[in-house]
């Protein structure tokens, strides 16, 4: 039985818990080795059909979105090299997170999409109409998850010496996301495409005109090459947890996706990137938050017990921590199991460490500590328990810190995300925290209520058309 | 009745003909103003049925490939703006060509796709990875058509002053074809990947290595980030038609698509190609050749004529002229009726003047010449009749001029590939020359008969990974 049962009156005041996937076109995105499970689908991931079961799968358990992360290099900071990532399929191979989503999208009605596109290396014209075309094709279900990168492996494969600096890569992105805004946003008119087949007039020249811009890092001067999709500017995702990183998502972001071991963690980003928004402007709320989450269920705790440490034996270590050296730019490979762990000032991100203690601190972590902590989920928080238990946490997480729901990753594919929507989802259903049947319209109006294009104060809305 | 009545023996001999439809992310390809036809789907081009649908007529039909072409600037030529490309729905807007791919891959089993990508400004390790990604995604179904782009509007697009002159984008191209075969032929060898679910190895390091390239225009030092694909490089399509465009196309291209008003034009083309393929150090029958054509077929020659009467009230001469000001260079604008058509020192593209007699000769053509021609299918040529007569046409231009098929181009959405589907096809079929099931394997196998990778001597095969 729940702990919470509530009055009816009650549960009208609670927020609706919000799922996306948290997914990679990838064998292994986290809880690596779990691809090796038996009864896993992951080394399917080069078919379609696998991506549009997973979609449908998704759907019909009324998530919002698949989100599909990517990264443009290899992990090659673990011995210097990417062998042990290769050996592990950490992340390697990974292919294109565009490609699949057509087809996706026409197997379903409702699942929003969130891609994961590099403002360092995608040019900006070019990107632009990619979204376009996906935002038409989807209906409006189309998000995008800006990112600046952090590998300087993705810099060499792009013919760069070294990537940019941090705070560089968010002046760029800053530039970028206003060629965007110019783009999708000012090009063409609402009134522009008129489809008069009796006038011969597909659309009203004096309604659409080129997007201008003489910015630092990017100029351009053309008229946006697509008409007018159903949400102009895709949703905004944004993952940055720098100081940096959360200006920019006070700024720009629409969502938010934070990650953190404890509620304390996800409680204190939550507080900050509020106060971003509300410094930039921005109403607090506006931003939804998602935490990343782990989930491991079955009918029975024992059940959910035992499933999880039926997953747990097939974690590769050394996979693990391919990944978690180059989240880092702590090189494990050559620590002894009982060296502490050592800050590099070369650090790829220093909030990857977070929970880590180092050796200018008491108790430091060890290698071997780091690994014995390994298991399904990664170093991200994990339920395990009964529909009933899971949604018990799910709704302390959302109550204690203030997200307004979950990246759920990867288990065993699908077996895990099928797990959820059949268990975890009805339980949530019952307790009126999560939609019985999706909103309509595009995205964004599924996720905001409002409407289907981004309003003032968001600074896109200050690029929109205007007559002359 | 056929006028080619032949001996069951002699079919043995004569070439199949290849069809492919030459289509377009967008509204309007060629024979402007037929999208304002009452019977034409046109106008939802940006729909994902609209697209599916097609993919399986074109399957039905045993086409070998849906080829999209794709321009990355407006036309604005044409009186020094885009006015009037806006208002005719000149090929602006146009969605990008890749998004539907994976829609259509899924909703058939066979048909190729052709993907036109420009050298000059996709980064060529991301293209790298889209390439293999869709390869993968529709099991080595994948071409590419290869341009270095043409428009100044592009130029400025991508934040240039003005694109770089023409033959030193071969020079890049080049430069960008060596780095894709690194990347897709060198990076992984075939033994590669093992997934090894019992030893929870998914690759052999050994095997999988940095494609290394320090290039005059790319470099690169990465890891290609897919794994093999059943083709590797999809299969290369190309379009150029100046010298340096043919000598291109004679060392890398597998398929070519010529354009000419003549079978003579065409003739003229298919044996300077098949001699660059030769000189090139490559059998000149290792290009298959396709001619662009434009097909009106009803089931009796009246019937016929009166359908190409119907359309041609709908072609809309400004989007054609707008277009062709912008393939020429020459703006028409700026021209009266009986002014003589001028050479312009910038041209876009000489040889679309083809057929055009200019001022410096006899009898130039005024732009009232230029617009009396304007007809359904452009400036190429148009077959209209039964399908017998068509038949006979089509086997009359591959015997005339060697061509190994066609390029069909967009007349009313679908209508007009559902008449070929449903009234040529079975024509040549009956004929021997038109494939009554596809052959099994990826689209080079189809297309070739020949193994699923490229062999030597293209120049693909020398950067095979190579054992230390």
């Amino acid at each position: 039985m729940s702990r919470h049962t509530h009055q009816p009156g009650n549960t009208l005041e609670r927020k609706q818990i919000r799922f996306n996937a948290f997914e990679m076109n990838t064998l292994s995105q986290s809880s690596h080795g779990l691809w090796s499970h038996p009864r896993s689908r992951a080394v399917d991931y080069t078919e379609l059909d696998y991506w549009v079961e997973l979609a449908q799968l998704l759907e019909r358990g009324k998530f919002d979105g698949l989100f599909l992360a990517d990264v443009l290099g290899v992990y090659d900071v673990y011995g210097g090299s990417a062998e042990a990532a290769v050996r592990a399929g950490a992340q390697v191979p990974i292919n294109d997170p565009l490609i699949p989503i057509s087809a996706m999208a026409h197997a379903t009605k409702h699942l929003g999409f969130v891609v994961t596109s590099n403002t360092s290396y995608e040019p900006p014209f070019l990107f632009a109409r990619r979204m376009s075309t996906l935002d038409h094709l989807t209906r409006g279900r189309i998000a995008w998850n800006i990112v600046t990168g952090f590998l300087e492996s993705a810099a060499r494969a792009m013919g760069r010496r070294e990537q940019f600096p941090h705070d560089l890569r968010y002046d760029v992105a800053d530039d970028y996301m206003t060629v965007l805004y110019k783009l999708l946003e000012g090009s063409w008119d609402d009134a522009a495409v008129l489809r008069d087949k009796a006038g011969r007039r597909y659309a009203d020249p004096a309604r659409v005109r080129a997007a201008r811009h003489d910015g630092r890092y990017y100029q351009v001067d053309a008229i946006h090459l697509s008409e007018p999709s159903p949400q102009r500017t895709p949703v905004l995702f944004q993952a940055g947890s720098s100081a940096r990183g959360q200006r920019f998502a006070g700024e720009h972001a629409e969502c938010v996706f934070v990650n953190g071991k404890s509620m304390a963690a996800i409680a204190e980003k939550v507080t900050a990137i509020r106060a971003a928004a509300a410094q930039a402007g921005r109403s607090p709320d506006s931003v939804k938050i998602f935490t990343g989450m782990c989930i491991v269920v079955d009918r029975t705790p024992a059940a959910a017990r035992d499933k999880l440490a039926d997953y747990q034996r097939y974690i590769d270590w050394e996979g693990e921590l391919a990944h978690f050296s180059a989240s880092t730019g702590v090189d494990f490979a050559r620590l002894d199991l009982d060296d502490p762990i050592v800050h590099q000032s070369n650090q790829a991100n220093r909030s990857a460490l977070e929970g880590v203690t180092v050796k200018s601190q008491e108790g430091a972590w060890t290698k071997r500590d780091v690994i014995e902590r390994m298991r399904v989920g990664g170093r991200g928080p994990v339920i395990v328990g009964s529909p009933e238990q899971v949604a018990d946490a799910l709704e302390d997480w959302v109550d204690t810190t203030g997200v307004d729901g979950f990246n759920l990753s990867r288990t065993v594919a699908h077996e895990g995300y099928r797990d959820i929507v059949d268990l975890v989802v009805p339980e949530l259903q019952a307790r009126a925290r999560y939609q019985t049947d999706y909103r309509s319209g595009t995205l964004r109006e599924k996720l905001t209520g409002g409407p289907a294009r981004l309003q003032a104060p968001h600074p896109a809305a200050r690029h929109r058309f205007k007559a002359d």
